[in-house]
């Protein structure tokens, strides 16, 4: 890596981007929202408290069985904004479109964005549209934007996870990131692989209904089940403990990835969320998960210790333990 | 133009991007606020008027004389929540970066953003960054929401726009249009023109203080004053007429329009605004926009009147008459 250029690891889900954000941009913009490093920024007007979320969104290939770059940017910031414990609501699109774009991809795009919009209940209240010469961006990028309101009594956050509270894992591993990746190195046989982009934001309010008292809810997309351990560890000064024979991954994902070479701890996922709560609320709360069709096999992965404040440990199948490290750089550009 | 593939023109300021994003996106999101169509979309929470804009940047070359994309970005979402009457608080900041990109032009532009929002007043509270492999983005481009409060009775919008009513312009046409122009012409002379990005929160902040009755504020950035007079007379039902011998224009940024052929008009500015007032509040309104740095040459350019719906006319400096019409297409691509 030089030192003097950007990388495809300063935007991927890795140790590098981390740093990046922390050491350069954190300091630059200097304020307590942005330093908390949250999925989104939570602030207050007039007695409210609002969540606030951004992504963009430069998947290739923009279909993919499962879903579009559409449904993607909608849902991923749908959920960014339910990570926060808030109720999402509105939704910016900013769209920038290379010259010569069929029109009929950018309707299925868009036609996907309504419908996703639709599907999670939020409206799309404003946008922007740039067009720039052939060459100069490759098909189309989308950046959205989403507010949400916060219920009251709910305070959520990565800083808030704590010794003996259960880690509770929505779902398969790794669906969208072995999706992509088929995709993209056009494996050519038939895979029963598919996209889980989904919206979060109902699940996450029937989990809130039966505990108000979640610690953390976040989505691990860029980086994996792995990286978004490690934040949260890092965030909180404790140390997290899974169990591999616990997570859920579909066998085809499983084997896609033996295959290939991938660990799914560190593949991206799109419609799945981690939540760390007490454990005397960890039933009620998975039975809240599994009620909605995103969360139908929600599972408890592990929990929270002291054991090594900052680190992510695994008790493996075969029952020996391993370090759970951040990924230094990036396994999969244009991901998400 | 094809009509099958998205072409530079569908994302100009001009008529065949309006007519795609009323035609083809209003209708796919429906609800009331998107098709408003003004710079941002207003919404309540908890009783308190919230406006909510994004937009994207993509300018070419990325530094120009009087500012760089960092500041564009910032000023750019500032000045589309401050045309909602509103007091711009909060920004999300997503960045797309091309591999390779140099990170000491990285740091100078995030360092002109953070500048340019201390300057602002506004708080970067939560952001993105993806990075994509190098040829699939032209080094970068940053997409900036934001959120403002509304003060209690402010109520500004296109369809404000009054018959009576004067035609405030906070200073000289085109000089944003201008710059970046030359720079990409790379003409190698001298030029004394700078682009004239300003945030222009402050100076509405002044003029609702003196009127909070003001009807209509708009920047008038890709498409010009042209277009956004067409655009309010069209969303008021309105007529406008402008007189030429009123328009600030800088003798350098005239006479570089002469010879390159391009209307004034038409040029992007990125620090200046309209305000559409009742006559009475006219000269009031125009003393506080000229108390602030960016309004030193504020004046009134014109009047709204009922001659012909929809359409704009121009006393020329001879003392004729003609239409204003909108631009089909594109002047300039990635002015913005």
């Amino acid at each position: 890596m030089k030192d003097d250029t950007i990388t495809l690891d300063h935007g991927s889900g890795g140790k590098i981007a981390h740093q990046f954000t922390e050491q350069m941009l954190v300091p630059l913009f200097d304020n307590p929202m942005l330093s908390q490093l949250d999925d989104g920024a939570v602030f207050e007007v007039g007695g409210w408290r609002l969540a606030f979320s951004t992504d963009s969104h430069v998947v290739d290939p923009i279909f993919f069985p499962g879903g579009s770059i559409g449904d993607l940017a909608v849902n991923g910031t749908v959920n960014d904004v339910s990570m926060c414990g808030a109720l999402p609501l509105y939704l910016s699109v900013g769209l920038i479109i290379e010259e010569g774009f069929p029109m009929d991809d950018l309707k299925r795009v868009t036609g996907d964005m309504a419908r996703a919009a639709k599907t999670a209940g939020v409206t799309i209240v404003t946008g922007d549209t740039k067009v720039v010469p052939k060459g100069a961006a490759d098909k189309i990028f989308i950046n959205t934007a989403g507010i949400g309101l916060i219920p009251e009594g709910v305070n959520v956050g990565g800083r808030m996870a704590r010794p003996g509270d259960h880690v509770l894992l929505s779902g398969t591993l790794a669906d969208h990131g072995v999706t992509v990746l088929t995709q993209r190195e056009e494996l050519g046989f038939d895979l029963e692989v598919a996209s889980d982009t989904a919206p979060l934001n109902r699940m996450v309010q029937q989990m809130l209904k039966v505990c108000p008292d979640v610690h953390v809810l976040r989505d691990p997309t860029r980086g994996g089940l792995g990286t978004t351990l490690n934040e949260i560890a890092g965030q909180a000064g404790v140390s997290i403990r899974i169990h591999e024979d616990r997570i859920p991954i579909r066998k085809a994902v499983a084997g896609l990835c033996e295959m290939l070479g991938f660990d799914p701890l560190y593949l991206a996922n799109e419609g799945k969320l981690i939540a760390i709560v007490p454990e005397r609320h960890s039933e009620a709360v998975l039975d809240a998960m599994r009620k909605d069709p995103a969360g139908g096999r929600a599972c408890c992965i592990g929990e929270v210790t002291d054991e090594s404040p900052g680190k992510v440990f695994m008790t493996t199948a075969i029952g020996g333990s391993r370090i759970v490290d951040m990924l230094t750089g990036e396994q999969l550009p244009r991901i998400c």
